[in-house]
């Protein structure tokens, strides 16, 4: 099953994407009150066609790990300071993230944009001081994820916000249920690909922090609320540490596939498109 | 003129506050569609008693500049590395806002929280490869701000996140329309008191990077949408780089004023507060 959104009169709706179209659930707003229960119902109406956007509350939370594969860890800039004792968070808003298909413009002032091929996880209930095991048995759903990064902009600072949020650069797929991935532990393959080129390779078991334990450590610091996301870090195979570096220009097509969870594929564009 | 957000029936309402009540004006979505034509509204009715909540979009940025104080640089983790050539921006969501009067919890694993008093600029126009005149004139208001933080999850690793995040972390006051603020260049006091001891007291002419400038600057990467907010940075006087450390602790009160802006007042409560 893959749950998308779907734009409809200026209002987010979420459905399950069949052949026919996209059969409808629920408003957002609905879905993520009680997410479980949506999963489980019949869709009521079936739109054939509509602008397709991430299932995602305008308040939820996408947190992210930064250096979460070991490999990644030694191709970076952070290479010198080993594995860092606790999973490296930094924040994506979510006017941040669009769907496959979009176009991701270069911003001004970089020279290209770099892929981040990943698993993102779907927090389905609240979570306070939770423990790991309570914090993994809330997640409802896994997608994948292009976590694309403007690395001047991410590189100008300490902080690596500013260059993890360029419009339209995290690239969801369909949220699939959890009862039909299993444990990213077991292993599921993340691929990327540049105009058909393999860039990177990795798999899930090779994370240093789990989902559990990262959401329940943050959940000793913030409430986690239903419809939060943590995207999981990305394997190496980035393009910004190559020699030469080598980075997203317009008119390329970048490709996230992940084992179960399906692919994501982007044209990049011009800055221009910002403008538009 | 002071603007407040109200929580009625579920959706949050944007109005004046007077000495009645709240003058209401429109619905935070409404509000942020054109907010210089609400500002120049009158209220259509008055609201006596109801929840105050910040009159912020829940898809909005909260975008913050973390060393733009000369003397709080140098007070600081990063005093050795000299004023950075950028501001260091991080990020808040929307859901770790909060109001003057809430109880602000002292999250799990910290021995307290620590204070930061600030302004708080809001855009009101969209922004995007915006020159630093366009970014200032876009401004609509300012607010008073405590970008209250959790040490402790603050330097778990090199990024911010988790730290600028906990519960009802941060407290915004009214928004002041610009017109009746006028130049954060030309010096507003911004002072810092526990329990009525003054800890902080600096004025935002000793800023580093100015509002525009940085608006400009944010706008290459990202368009800025009104109802998104940046948060101008912290005078010295913070309280984990005193001899000894100084943190909130339950039962104590935080209190930021600023010139023009007003005074945010809140207690500092436990952790058990948030599993209320």
């Amino acid at each position: 099953m893959r749950i998308v959104g779907l734009r409809e009169a200026g209002n987010v709706l979420v459905g399950e994407l069949t052949d026919e179209g996209v059969g409808i659930l629920a408003s957002v707003e609905e879905f993520w009150t009680a997410p479980r229960h949506w999963l489980a119902e019949r869709p009521q109406r079936t739109v054939v066609a509509g602008e397709l956007v991430p299932p995602v509350l305008p308040g939820a939370r996408v947190i992210c790990i930064g250096l979460n594969y070991l490999k990644h860890v030694a191709e970076g800039s952070y290479a010198g300071e080993g594995v860092p004792p606790y999973p490296t968070l930094f924040a994506r808003w979510p006017s941040s993230l669009t769907v496959g298909g979009a176009g991701i413009p270069v911003p001004s002032d970089e020279d290209g944009v770099d892929w981040e091929g990943e698993v993102v996880a779907w927090v389905g209930e609240a979570l306070v001081d939770a423990t790991p095991d309570e914090a993994l048995a809330a997640v409802v759903g896994y997608s994948a994820f292009n976590d694309v990064t403007a690395r001047r902009a991410q590189k100008l600072t300490s902080q690596w916000t500013l260059g993890k949020n360029a419009d339209r650069s995290g690239v969801l797929g369909p949220l699939v249920p959890a009862a039909e991935v299993g444990d990213l532990r077991d292993g599921l393959k993340v691929v990327t690909r540049v105009n058909g080129t393999v860039v990177q390779e990795g798999s899930t078991d090779e994370m240093v922090y789990p989902v559990g334990e990262t959401l329940a450590l943050i959940s000793r610091t913030l409430t986690l609320h239903p419809g939060d996301l943590l995207a999981t870090g990305t394997p190496s195979g980035v393009g910004y540490s190559r020699t030469p570096p080598w980075l997203l220009r317009p008119g390329d097509e970048v490709e996230v596939e992940v084992e179960r969870l399906g692919a994501i594929r982007n044209p990049v564009v011009a800055n221009e498109a910002r403008h538009a």
